[in-house]
C-alpha cells in the first residue's frame, strides 16, 4: 500500500477516463467519485473500481455518451431512464433532481431504471447531506447471495443509502444487504485472516469465518439471515416498480453484470423547505451526543454514528495522501498513459 | 396451548377494551388488528398485549379518545399530532390518509409525532397492500438495544415495514432491527431451547445462543451487527425530523416506555394513479417465481418471500381456531368480563 496525493489521484483517474472516450467534463465527474471514494476508505469502489469500469467502457456494456431521458412526471415525483449511461453520472443526475423537486415540494422523489453501477453508492448521500438535504436512496443489482434458506444466488445485495445533514458532519448509512462484500472476502483471503463473524456458508452449509470458502460456494450470508434477505427482495421489487424498469431477475436476464440495467431510487426532503431545519439540527445533535456517550466494549473504540468515522478517514488521506494498492495504482497509470511511472 | 373461533377472539379483545373506557367502535377496530395479529402467527402483538395495552389505558398512558391533530401540510406530505391516543388507531389514520393522498398525487406521505405503540406494523402494509397500495412505514422506539460496540442500551429497534400488493398474497416485510425480539428469547427461554443462531451477548460479553443470559445483560444484538445498529439509527432520526417528533433519547426521557411519544412515517404509493400497475404485477410475479423457485437448502422448506408463509398460517386459523395462550387467554376473558370460563 502506498500514498497517492488527492489531486494525482483525481487527475490520474481523469485521464484514464478521457483516453477510455468520456468527454472531459464527464471524465472529471466521474473520476471525482471515484478518488473521493478512495480518499473516504471505501477502496473497493474508488480507485480499485477504476480498471474494470474503462473495461465496460470498451466493451461498449456503458455508453459514456448516454444522458438519462424523461420518462413520466407527477408533481415532485418523476421517472427517468438513465439509458446504460455512466452509473454516477446518472445517479448524480438523479440525485440534482430529486434535490430540485424537494427544494420546490418539500419532498422530492427520483426513480432510474436501465443504468449502470452507482460505485458509492455513499456518494449520493453525501453529496445531498453537504448541501442540507436529507436523501434516501437505493439500487437493486444482479444476483450475488442466495435468499434466506436458498442454496443458489437469486437475490441481489441492493445498497441502501441514508443521508441526514448536519454541520459538525452528518450522518451516513451505506449498506448492502449482504454481511460483507465479495470485495471484503477476497482481501481477507489475499491476508490468511479470517472474517470476524460468519459471513457465509461453506460447501457443507455450514456457516464460516474462511472467507476462501464462501467465496468458492458462492452462499454470502445475508446481513440478519432472513432479515437482510426479506429487505433485499422488498428493495428489488420497489426500486423496479417505482422506475418501471427491471428487478434482480431481469438484470440477470440482461446477463451483463456489474449492475448493467439496474434501477433506483432516490427521495429527498428539503429541511428548510419543510420549515423542520432547526428541530433536524437539534435532532441530530442530540442523538449524536447520546450514542457517542455510549459506554463502549472497548474503552479504545468510541461508539459512532453511521459516517462519523469517515470524516477523521478523510482528513488524513488528504492531509498524508490516499492509501492505494500499489499494483492498480500502476495498472491506472498505466491506463491514463502514465507509462505505469508513479 | 389452545384454539378459539376468530369472532370469538375479536369479540372477546373488544369486551375488554369497552369495558377498558375505549368508545364501541375505537374498541372493535382495535381488537381487530389484535385479532388479525394472532390470526397471522405474529402472537407478541395480538391476544398477549391485551393486557398490557388495558393497564396503559388504566394509567392514562394512553388516551382513548384521543384523535390525530394535524400539524403542517405541503403537497403531499403532511404531519399529525398523534396526542398519545392509541396506536393502533392513530396509526391507521396515518395510513388512510397516505393512501388518499397517494391515490391524488402518485405518492403519499403521512409523517405522525407523539404517538403510541402500533403493535404489529406490518398490520398497516397488508392494509394497504389489500387495497392495491404499497407502502414503506417505520417507527422509532424508546432505546431497547445497544448500539453496536456499546454496552448500554441507546438504540431503539425501529421495525420497517414495507408492503407490496399480489393478487396472489402480498410481499410484506416486518422486521425490527434486533435479530430477535424480547418476546422471542422469552419464549425461548420459557421452553429451555437455545435461539438457532446468536441473539446477544452474555455478561461476560460473549456471543450466545442463551436467551436468559441476553435478557440478564439486556445486550440483544442488533441485526447485522453494526448494520443493523446503523440503520436504528437513521431510520430514528428520520422518523423524529419528518414529524417534528422525539426521536428515540426523548421517547427516553418521557420515560414511560412502550413507544409512548414516538414518531412514526407512513410512505404510500399508488401504481394505478402512476400508470404502473401493470408492470408492478409482472414484478411481483416475476420475483415470486424467482425466489420459489431456489434450490432450498433443506427440501422441505422451500424458499419463500417475505408475508407468503402468513397466508397458511392465517388460512389454519380461520379453519381451526386462532392458537391462544391458555392463561392469557382467561386473563382477557376476565377482563372482558366474561369470569374468565372460556
Amino acid at each position: 500500500m502506498g500514498r497517492v496525493a488527492y489531486q494525482e489521484l483525481e487527475d490520474t483517474i481523469t485521464q484514464a477516463f478521457v483516453r477510455a472516450g468520456m468527454a472531459d467534463k464527464k471524465a472529471r465527474l466521474c473520476a471525482r467519485f471515484h478518488a473521493e471514494a478512495s480518499r473516504d476508505g471505501v477502496y473497493s469502489h474508488g480507485l480499485n473500481r477504476v480498471p474494470r469500469f474503462v473495461h465496460y467502457l470498451a466493451n461498449g456494456w456503458v455508453d459514456p455518451h448516454a444522458e438519462p431521458a424523461p420518462v413520466r412526471q407527477m408533481g415532485p415525483m418523476e421517472v427517468y431512464d438513465g439509458q446504460r449511461g455512466p452509473g454516477i453520472l446518472n445517479a448524480l443526475t438523479a440525485t440534482d433532481r430529486a434535490l430540485e423537486l424537494a427544494a420546490e415540494h418539500g419532498l422530492g422523489l427520483v426513480a432510474l431504471r436501465n443504468t449502470t453501477h452507482w460505485m458509492r453508492g455513499g456518494a449520493f448521500g453525501w453529496y445531498a447531506a453537504q448541501r442540507g438535504k436529507i436523501l434516501i436512496a437505493w439500487t437493486n443489482t444482479e444476483s450475488c447471495m442466495p435468499a434466506w434458506g436458498a442454496e443458489d444466488t437469486r437475490v441481489g445485495n441492493n445498497p441502501l443509502v441514508m443521508a441526514v445533514p448536519r454541520p459538525a458532519g452528518p450522518v451516513v448509512l451505506d449498506m448492502a444487504m449482504s454481511q460483507y462484500s465479495y470485495g471484503k472476502l477476497q482481501t481477507t483471503r489475499l491476508k490468511n485472516e479470517q472474517l470476524p463473524y460468519p459471513g457465509g456458508f461453506d460447501a457443507q452449509g455450514n456457516l464460516t469465518t474462511d472467507p476462501g470458502a464462501i467465496e468458492a460456494s458462492r452462499r454470502i450470508l445475508p446481513t440478519g439471515f432472513w432479515k437482510g434477505s426479506g429487505l433485499s427482495i422488498l428493495l428489488d421489487v420497489l426500486a423496479a416498480i417505482l422506475s418501471e424498469g427491471s428487478a434482480t431477475r431481469g438484470i440477470d436476464e440482461i446477463g451483463i453484470g456489474n449492475c448493467t440495467g439496474c434501477s433506483q431510487i432516490f427521495i429527498a426532503f428539503d429541511p428548510e423547505r419543510l420549515g423542520s431545519a432547526d428541530h433536524m439540527q437539534r435532532i441530530v445533535d442530540e442523538m449524536a451526543e447520546y450514542v457517542n456517550g455510549s459506554s463502549p466494549v472497548d474503552a479504545s473504540r468510541p461508539v459512532t454514528y453511521p459516517g462519523q468515522n469517515t470524516v477523521s478517514t478523510r482528513q488524513d488521506h488528504l492531509r498524508n495522501g490516499v492509501v492505494v494498492d500499489d499494483d492498480i495504482w500502476q495498472e491506472v497509470l498505466a491506463l491514463a498513459g502514465k507509462g505505469g511511472i508513479s
